[in-house]
């Protein structure tokens, strides 16, 4: 092949920060781990690593949902770039979806249609970036938010969220870690990777503590209303006159359809104050320079939030409840690994592994590897989400998977057991 | 609205960096332009100041496009989270699509899937980054590099297009322009603004001086095909042995589809560089902590980059070069435009303004505003695209359309025009 010469030297290279901050990633970790598969097991691998059952029968969308998307394509009107900050009937139908659990009501204005959650989350933690600025986030939590926060060099301080007290916030150190460049505070709710549904006096306290602190409250709504538990699913928005509140979400959980790349970034701010800091300003500057959601499901967005069936949502909390109950049980079946308290929403909960009924497993990490090896079960460690030697178990998957998942960690945990 | 006690001093702020980048962007100028039309003119707007025609009937995709997208939406087999690379059918089907104008083959592992071209743009943008780097831009260019260069403080350095020789690089200017900090060339091929096709010996040129200087060349093909002179389109990737190439394109343009946001970023690297100077593992990376383009899209990509109708691309192209030669006749007919060269390709031409036939009008961005304003005409300022006292003018709309509104641009010159 032809070319011009000796070899060069090639002056440019690549951004090594990119590398590392993606190490970090749940995606990151579950490539790994998919790499630890034994190719002549021939059972199936159980997914309990991630939240995204749309493979499974069980969990398939509603017909409506893809009626909508298909009509917007079929429509033609939807082919061509839309505003950077989402089309007006998208923004109003976003809006008028919210505004149905608020005190108050949210303005087309106040919805700025992103590429998913995950771009939401870009958004919002590149628009708060200034130098020495800091965040706070839960732990344990969902990495992709140290992630974004490295990539922008934006220090992540961490809170705990206590086990103990069904994973509420320890409100305390909140308070000893925040400092004059303390710009937000992280709430996933309802829990990712805990599975817990926060009550509506401590979701109250967390925006007290946020006004006390002068800083805004990020909320991580992207499970609301997959709660099956005694607590209700409040959204933090119902605070926002106490603290500006940033609402982040997407279909992509409720109806299951991650794939289709449709979220929202909300500012729920009766008194405007994220619009007097200027806040609103950098999210419309930001989107100026990002890509958008395709505009067709944009089109799709008003028909899917006014009109799915109300039993296809009772039909996923069903699933999910039952799965959860499943998953709960049959841990407590499991020597080796304990679940504080019974997950009441999202697709996960959080289990402790001891490491003491083990012989030859390090670690979480270790554990996760060798199940992975051999037994094609796929579990995300907990160092993965800032708690080292728990394990992240989804339970969104088909129940019968569930079962054949939980059944061969416990084959695991019979033949790794320390013997007496 | 209940809140507890005073108000606090709110410690977060926005990020003025993010408002000043996007304040460049094609999309800035043309919101600002949009204000300024006139409320009581009943005349339909005429859009000549961006590429997306898809509203109008000659420019409707083709029927085998949305049967793709409703086919991959209806099978449920793409409602997950894809790859972050993108699903391997798709890598696979752009790899095969680009080949075939290539003396080798891709692999799909060359193809990253990318949120439209802008994601793309987006991503190398980004990798290329590190302290004191710089990049070469074309003047007139594409506004997106330098507001995506300013976020990730990558310096940009401006070459020249030459218009008396149908907008080359001045690859003199370029080598003066270059030093050990330079880590790339930026080549928009068909030419956006300039509506110019390069032939082979140019390209051939500018990669012999990428290698010559030890830098890639981002190539930026997404009108690739959309040409209709003498100059047949010419992928960069040709070269990729002489110099490493970047390709970003997207089915935006040549399917009429930019809602879709559907793109790519291409490794064309026979020599393995790109992957050796750590570009390759920074791509993934970033695509790690970024969203991606819908899944079920990317289900549909290989059926629409294989099947499409040979006579759907003959039809755009017929149109846009019946366009192309419309605007050019009528534009001869305006005393204070002139175009330095008929449009070969894409969807612009660049034409040059004569302020000394004009009274009253300070300079080209005032020429837009008062266009707007009185004839309800959208014209690009060439001052958003590098350069000042030039218009930017899309032909890429319904015929009749763009006649109609080049009539009422020599109408503004009657009226304005200097009295002798």
């Amino acid at each position: 092949m032809e070319n011009s010469g000796p070899a060069p030297t090639w002056r440019f290279k690549g951004n090594e920060e990119l590398t590392q901050a993606s190490a970090i990633t749940v995606r990151g970790v579950l490539n790994m781990l998919m790499d630890n598969l034994d190719p002549n097991d021939t059972r199936p691998v159980i997914p309990l690593g991630h939240g995204d059952p749309s493979a499974f029968p069980s969990f398939r969308t509603t017909l409506l949902a893809e009626d909508a998307v298909c009509a917007a394509v079929r429509s033609g009107g939807f082919n061509g770039y839309s505003s950077t900050v989402g089309i007006p009937p998208a923004r109003r139908a976003v809006a008028e979806y919210l505004s149905k659990d608020l005190p108050y009501e949210l303005s087309p204005d106040d919805v700025f249609l992103t590429i998913g959650c995950t771009q939401a989350l870009e958004v919002i933690l590149t628009v708060v970036t200034r130098p020495g600025a800091n965040i706070l986030l839960p732990r344990p939590g969902f990495p992709y938010y140290e992630a974004r926060a490295g990539f922008s060099h934006l220090e992540a301080r961490h809170f705990d969220l206590l086990p103990e007290k069904d994973w509420e916030v320890d409100l305390e150190s909140v308070e000893a870690l925040s400092d004059e460049n303390t710009v937000a505070i992280v709430i996933i709710n309802p829990g990712n990777p805990c599975g817990n549904v926060y009550k509506y006096e401590h979701l109250k306290k967390v925006a007290e503590k946020a006004r006390k602190l002068g800083i805004f409250v990020i909320a991580d709504e992207v499970y609301d209303h997959l709660t099956f538990g005694s607590n209700p699913f409040v959204p933090m928005g119902v605070f926002g006159s106490i603290a500006p509140v940033v609402t982040v979400g997407s279909i992509s959980k409720r109806w299951i359809v991650p794939g289709w790349r449709l979220g929202w970034l909300v500012t729920n701010d009766p008194h405007g104050v994220l619009m007097k800091q200027g806040i609103v300003e950098s999210i419309k500057g930001y989107l100026n320079i990002t890509s958008d959601p395709a505009t067709f499901m944009q089109g799709a967005i008003p028909q899917i939030l006014k009109n799915t069936p109300n039993d296809f949502h009772l039909k996923i909390v069903n699933v999910l409840g039952e799965s959860a109950e499943i998953c709960y049980n049959r841990i407590e079946d499991i020597p080796c690994i304990t679940c504080p308290s019974k997950p009441e929403g999202s697709m996960f909960v959080m289990a402790k592994l001891n490491l003491s009924l083990l012989e030859g497993i390090n670690d979480d990490l270790d554990f996760c590897c060798k199940l992975a090896k051999e037994e094609s079960v796929i579990v995300l460690p907990g160092v993965a989400v800032g708690l080292k030697n728990w394990l992240r178990i989804t339970f969104a998957i088909e129940p019968s998977s569930l079962d054949d998942g939980l059944g061969r960690i416990k084959a695991f945990y019979t033949r790794h057991a320390k013997k007496q």
